[in-house]
């Protein structure tokens, strides 16, 4: 069961004009649920992308990054689970490419206007005549009101489908955010087996898009860690199908950016959080703050290596105050100069360490009621300067061992 | 159980002329074994070091540096178990040298002859106290023939006793080495929550020791990692006691150097495996050798990134050739220009990868016919130098959650 998440229903998920989901089954895995999704984007819709930075992208990552290389725009994303098309090579592009031609087809739109995308298992070919088999079927229930049954199409371990709306007035007009997101292992720095799509019908131009989905995707879904490994195919887009009938928004000073950019913000980031919360085999959610660090890389770095540290993973798990597991972790972040004589760290309200070494004020069974918690807050000062960098992360589970030993079977 | 590793006998830890070890329970944890090592060295014994590079370094590791900064000969080691003394600030450093003043007195030598260890739990006030008061029963029992106790004192969630012996002949001569070591878990790059110490009688000089314990250290204790996490206390000690009835081996060139390198090669390297087949958990030892690559450091990082995969490690403990997770690894370690098309890997004899994606001879069968051994040899090929680095890891298994979700209780 996530932690302190409970997914949206089917009409908390608005319609955003211009955008129609369908899905269908096309067997992808030996499962019986639909597996793929088509999504139609009115003419005029511009998108941008951020994606995995692993060497080994997936097949549609690289097609996704030439169609977007064009900065035209799109009429199409299609999205299959169950398999990642990635380290398949040359035939897994073409496979890819495949894809695009069959979701043009049923669209009537060209194949450089549509952005595939892949998520499960990696290094099995791609079974792409099964998804063109299927697209027809999506086509024919575009709609929309589909944004609940794309959440759940695009699953492969999480245990709930995970989508957010949000919406805002601007000059008068409501403007809709929606979005819809998954991944649950495989989470890491720098995007991680993550699908994100959030949509809009805020006329954002291109240029601005592709700072915006940088920025956003910086605040979200690159601030999350499960188990430290970035995957082959992370991808988050972000659309903007420009049919609220408002004047274009080009510039990064335009004054109706800040409201547009928060409900934005606000979409990817209870997306982002639900991956955790759902991340595979979680028991809590805890939330890294370094603060007090000379610049934001190295209050980052402090973050992920507690975040990644099996052992403070493991013991957040027990509920165990076995917090010199966190100090360890500070020590093994690579700051060559740091010094632990000024290294605080804080268990929510609790103060653990002061000044290098246990806070004379720190009582186990204070730090034991913190760790019992399903939120808790790990605050670190590095005593060395004003920056600040934050990461959410769960703990390390038994589940966790059992999810991904058996995965496949 | 430890994969493929039968601890020695007490009778197969020969004896190193010149050291003399002594056990006592000290009761630093709530256990009813001996946890304190004393270990008496004869004067003019040479030692040289190589510790944690974690930032937040215990208070033995700083004291331990600044004696042997002194380069003088040492005169014994004490080592406790159940307490690391890190994260104590300036009282930890405090109790540190109250442990060496302490055996100093039991020893007739002075406190800066001394070498403190401490491992177990971070961030406890060390119970000096029970140390001082337990040291004369160390020494009542002080014997060559106390390495195997000594092995079984040192013990934290170690499973089995390790240590190793080899004799080699120089000149007509004998030479004996023996060492202990323990650690099994937090165990990474750069030393880990590993204590190892090795001893020989062979007359090496202080300055040819110091580079000898970095190299041996390299090619063993620093190849090895269980779960990522570098401890505050990891510590490996060259001792040279110089009673061989030799003439000192002072320079890199003395042609009597290779055999006695060779002999204490032997030796760490056996305790550092012996330290995976024991980690945490583990079902199988894993070996992964990377290869051409531009350098030996971009080999290392690639072969580390694949050892510290969660996902990975759960495929090996799961026996399941889900091996797009090791594609995903290398693609993670953070190689900018890396041509997946020129990588290829192997499992034991068995090729499935070649040239970025499947190769066209592997079967799934033979995968897993590899994958279900105790024994496992992953190998990369990077295609694009001739550099190549090692490391030899272990799988993630439920056990390693439960030991480090109960290890305090």
């Amino acid at each position: 069961m996530p932690v302190n998440y409970s997914p949206s229903t089917p009409e908390q998920l608005w319609p955003v004009p211009g955008v129609a989901l369908g899905t269908a089954p096309a067997r992808i895995k030996s499962w019986s649920r639909d597996d793929l999704l088509l999504v139609s984007l009115a003419p005029g819709t511009q998108a941008s992308g951020v994606f995995t930075r692993n060497q080994f992208c997936a097949a549609p990552v690289m097609v996704c990054r030439e169609h977007l290389a064009r900065r035209a725009p799109l009429r199409a994303l299609v999205v299959n689970a169950g398999n990642a098309n990635a380290g398949t090579g040359t035939r897994g592009l073409a496979d890819a490419r495949a894809t695009c031609t069959a979701a043009a087809a049923a669209l009537d739109c060209a194949p450089e206007e549509v952005l595939p995308f892949s998520t499960g298992v990696i290094m099995e070919p791609l079974p792409v005549d099964r998804i063109v088999e299927a697209l027809p079927a999506c086509r024919a229930v575009l709609s929309g009101a589909g944004w609940f049954a794309a959440a759940c199409a695009i699953m492969t371990t999480d245990t709930v489908p995970k989508g957010a709306s949000r919406r805002v007035e601007v000059d008068g007009v409501p403007i809709t955010v929606t979005g819809i997101a998954k991944g649950a292992g495989m989470i890491a720095p720098n995007m991680a087996t993550l699908l994100g799509f959030v949509a809009t019908d805020a006329p954002i131009g291109r240029a601005l898009l592709d700072g915006l989905a940088a920025e956003i995707a910086g605040a979200s879904f690159n601030r999350i860690t499960i188990d430290g490994d970035t995957s082959t195919n992370d991808s988050f887009v972000l659309l903007a199908t420009h049919r609220a009938p408002l004047s274009p928004i080009e510039r990064t000073d335009d004054p109706r950016l800040p409201a547009v950019k928060a409900v934005i913000s606000a979409v990817a980031v209870e997306l982002a959080q639900a991956i955790v919360r759902d991340g595979e085999g979680a028991t809590k959610f805890i939330s890294i703050l370094v603060e007090g660090g000379r610049n934001v890389a190295e209050c980052d770095r402090v973050a992920r290596t507690i975040a990644h540290s099996p052992l403070v993973k493991t013991a957040f798990f027990a509920s165990d105050p076995n917090l010199g597991r966190i100090v360890c972790a500070i020590g093994n972040a690579g700051i060559d100069d740091l010094d632990p004589a000024r290294v605080s760290f804080w268990l929510d309200d609790v103060a653990v360490v002061a000044g290098g070494s246990r806070a004379t004020s720190y009582r186990e069974e204070e730090g034991k009621r913190v760790m019992l918690k399903p939120e808790i807050t790990v605050r670190v000062a590095l005593g060395r300067g004003q920056a600040r960098a934050a990461v959410w992360t769960c703990d390390l589970s038994h589940q966790y061992v059992s999810i991904n030993a058996d995965y496949r079977s």
